[in-house]
């Protein structure tokens, strides 16, 4: 160690990342592109434009440019809440009584509450940046949704979120706080748009779902004046602004002469995994370093380690491009009883590639145990995580725990995507014991990969 | 300046402070005593032991020790979570087009949500040195009951809440991130104590009340083995410890050459307020520097500009000790309509001291105007302030725009104690306009101030 480590691995303000790193840039097989299923060729940058910003979609489509530099004002609103904390664990490690050393990249400490807000910023920049009066987006949980209005509110950018209606009635907080930073925040299906009042006359009692919610926010999008659509995840241009967390936990190890043995993160669309482990798969690509590398997914929606890699539909409505990704099929429904997050049917496909090339593996966890080690983190580490980020925090404890009968000294480093302020309800059902475990059978997989699109 | 401005002046984790500050030690006319009322003489160590630990009731009684070194295991637990930023409102200077700089201290970017966790530590620790099995408390809106429970949590020590009724049903989840840190959550009156079971029987169908709650958990400390009673405001000891706030202040000012001209907070019990301005106004009482320092209280419940300095009750149960300041009566019951927090009908000894002695002055603002301010600080900081601390911004924009009129440079500092994300009702009701103002009128201040005890 080059000198004593706090408890936090401080950088300062001139220590922020100024380029974002593009891992596309040091893979020798590319991620597969995006497909127009129109054409059934790769979309183009003026097919990609009609639907994102024009920069963002030139992003999308760059797979050889290693650094992008990050424009001076998207860098003036990382000050406000970055460089974010690389937390040494030692209370935690004190109650496991483990050998191991413990770190985590805390991105809750933003009024979002999760890393979502690294990218919103930059895609309502070039939002503004290309002359738009707004930008479109629909929302589940809420995390991308807030992140997003507080990115608009503070370029003076009007911010449509089209909510899942029973998360718009159960979750009222999450949309207060997006009213509050001054969004126009939508129910949905709503009779706002074609797709809407159509599901509502087939279906006039739904409560609406995620794919219906895309459906309504890029059909908003694209038939008004002045608007683009945008996505909190899976993407690559949201890895890419996502690097700013890897960029800093690197720096941070590397100021104080950590080198880190495993890396471990929770994986839904596989924005904050693929944020955190870029600049360190970079160095493993270029023969640089190795790591152990894992991605952590609920054992209710196992992309990865039960899914297949094949193109298919991002959106459950199909109307999005096709991504080539580890997936269970775009009819894959993750159990409801699941209180936490990552339900994507698929992964990014960076990570999906990464994943095929075997450089980084994968494991499922349970919601129970999920929760228990976050409400031991809580009372340890004194921060109530996010059930998203609560995935990684149970990975890395059965680690901490093997290095204890292993008697190494493992330096571990997870991701911290978020807190767990808007997700109380889980807790509530967890702290009254009535969370379940739902692990899908063989058939309900096969039958939803049955339906994959023919590419 | 010594160096560039950064928007965070960054401490590091060895300058978070080693003691605490105890301004007391440098007043000439120290605040008067606790009176117990049975005696109707100054509360002895013996007596208040019987409430409190004995280390904070010789703490709440010691006018004359400066520092107070902080206990090693406080210090480990606050480098979880300090230093705290000082924030450079960069975005809000150039929203208000101000040449005023401002600076905001943020105690928010804790899983508690404000200062609070900063004396319940403290409290906690003593209460384990002196070999107790567990605290009691009670809570209304539930910061401070979730700052214990996290800090016994760490501790290993029990936590018995005893929360009034009304806010348990209406706010699940504060209930539930204390139990998740293991508290036991009692909804107030309860029938676990004598004082409770007489209210049930009384009246049936009562919500409850904080000076029911207190009456509660006082008894339920005093009567069983092994329990203190523990509190967040009000009282000196916890102003001791939340010195730690102006210490950082006033460390990370010295540290980019910044002089302070106004330090503003909010105030309620006077806990957030007194850890701010203690350092400073430890200057000004040794005459080595001059502050204008400003208290702001809602409109609603204005002990300092409309209360008088008298003795009373701490507690609308009138089973506390007397303490003397300014206060509008114990029987004063702050509007129900008010959204925003500082609720308390009195105020800290030693902030009544001051402000008798002209050191610190008071100024009140309305719900509706500290809502709008919270609103225009968080579209532009990117925080979701807490209602308490909004009216500190209220009144830091209110200076700044004074300086734009003058054309002064003022540095204007604030204390931003918490965040918002548990008033989220109060929020909706701003967004939907539902929020309006309450000032109580000349006769009912009179009314509860004529209720005095007389001593």
């Amino acid at each position: 160690m080059k000198e004593e480590m706090p408890y936090k691995l401080q950088l300062t303000e001139k220590e922020i990342p100024t380029q974002w790193y593009n891992v596309r840039a040091d893979m020798k097989e590319k991620p597969a592109p995006l497909v127009n299923p129109a054409t059934g060729k790769a979309a183009t940058l003026e097919e990609l434009s009609q639907v994102f910003c024009e920069e963002l979609a030139k992003q999308e489509l760059d797979n050889d440019t290693a650094y992008v530099d990050i424009p001076g004002e998207i860098l003036d609103f990382y000050k406000m809440y970055r460089p974010s904390p690389l937390v040494r664990a030692y209370c935690l490690e004190k109650k496991l009584d483990t050998p191991a050393h413990i770190f985590y990249k805390f991105e809750g400490n933003n009024t979002s509450g999760s890393h979502k807000l690294n990218s919103a910023i930059a895609q309502a920049f070039y939002a503004k940046a290309q002359g738009l009066k707004g930008v479109t987006t629909e929302t589940g949980a809420g995390q991308w949704g807030t992140a997003l209005s507080m990115a608009c509110a503070y370029l003076g950018l009007e911010c449509d979120v089209f909510m899942v209606k029973c998360s718009y009635e159960q979750k009222p907080f999450r949309r207060e706080v997006m009213r509050t930073f001054g969004a126009n925040v939508t129910p949905s299906p709503s009779d706002k748009t074609a797709v809407g009042r159509k599901i509502l006359q087939e279906f006039p009692g739904t409560t609406g779902s995620l794919g219906c919610a895309i459906s309504e926010a890029v059909e908003s999008a694209v038939t008004r004046e002045g608007r683009r659509y945008v996505l909190g995840s899976v993407l690559n241009q949201v890895l890419l602004h996502q690097s700013v967390i890897g960029l800093e936990t690197k720096t941070a190890l590397d100021k104080y002469g950590v080198k880190a043995d495993v890396i471990i993160g929770c994986a839904g669309g596989g924005s904050n995994l693929g944020g955190l482990i870029s600049p360190f798969v970079g160095q493993m690509l270029r023969g640089e370093a190795n790591y152990q590398i894992i991605a952590i997914e609920p054992a209710s929606c196992p992309s990865f380690t039960r899914g297949v890699y094949a193109y298919d539909f991002c959106d459950t409505g199909r109307i999005c491009p096709l991504a080539k990704m580890y997936t269970l099929g775009s009819s894959f429904m993750p159990s409801a009883i699941h209180a936490g997050g990552l339900r994507f049917h698929g992964m990014s496909t960076i990570l999906s590639e990464l994943y095929h090339q075997h450089l980084i593996e994968a494991r499922t966890v349970r919601q129970t145990e999920v929760f228990q080690a976050a409400e031991d983190f809580a009372r340890c580490e004194g921060i109530l995580p996010a059930p998203e980020s609560s995935h990684a925090i149970k990975a890395a404890i059965d680690e901490a725990l093997r290095c204890k009968e292993s008697g190494e000294s493992k330096n571990i480093v997870f991701g911290l995507t978020g807190t767990g302020y808007f997700d109380l309800v889980a807790y509530q059902k967890f702290n009254d014991h009535d969370l379940t475990d739902y692990i899908p059978s063989e058939e309900e997989i096969a039958a939803s990969i049955a339906k994959l699109p023919k590419i």
